[in-house]
């Protein structure tokens, strides 16, 4: 169970990274790392589609991977706009519970958030 | 008049995308194109200071100006952050209209651009 947990997350953070910085590999890089990540191919299908060895697709996604961490590691991107969508999310959060009492601490609240965000920005 | 104004924006937007992508460059351009950037200094100043060429640095400038275009060009990231951070301000814009009238029309502004923003990220 934590173990699927942990692969989810591994996934979500992949497909991110790929969504950010995807457009960094090349066009063959794109397309077999991009299958494998989003297409749910085994190496072995898209060895046979591309017409290469399953251990040369092992080697292209794993340089795949370590470059689009390797981009996350300088720019920091990612982890930013998470940041920022999580507090936008609070934002919401606020919102909905605005037909509740304390509406003024809510207002601040928002405030509060959109300031940070601006700061961020 | 209109040419301080293209300059002053140019100017802001190589700073963005140095701000974004600068770790990108290898240390050495960081340095120098850093200078010219932020520092203010004259080509000829950073030459003297680096102990390279007029023409050395200037080559430097126009190759950083056109990587992190190059960047901003496949990433779109630059671009994405403003339009979240304009969206943003607009949301504080519109909790300092909440003393005024129509405070659920407000409200329901905040919860379009907010939503907005979750979309975009």
């Amino acid at each position: 169970m934590i173990t699927q947990v942990i692969n989810v997350n591994e996934i979500l953070k992949q497909a991110l990274l790929f969504d950010f910085y995807g457009e960094l590999l090349t066009d063959h890089q794109k397309e077999i790392y991009g299958q494998f990540l989003l297409e749910d191919l085994s190496l072995g299908e898209i060895a046979r589609d591309a017409g290469i060895s399953r251990q040369g697709v092992h080697d292209i996604v794993k340089r795949c991977e370590q470059a689009l961490a390797g981009y996350e590691e300088k720019l920091h991107l990612v982890e930013k706009f998470m940041t920022v969508k999580n507090k936008v999310k609070q934002i919401d959060e606020l919102l909905d519970e605005y037909e509740k009492e304390r509406r003024e601490d809510i207002l601040s609240g928002i405030r509060i958030l959109s300031g940070e965000i601006i700061e961020e920005l």
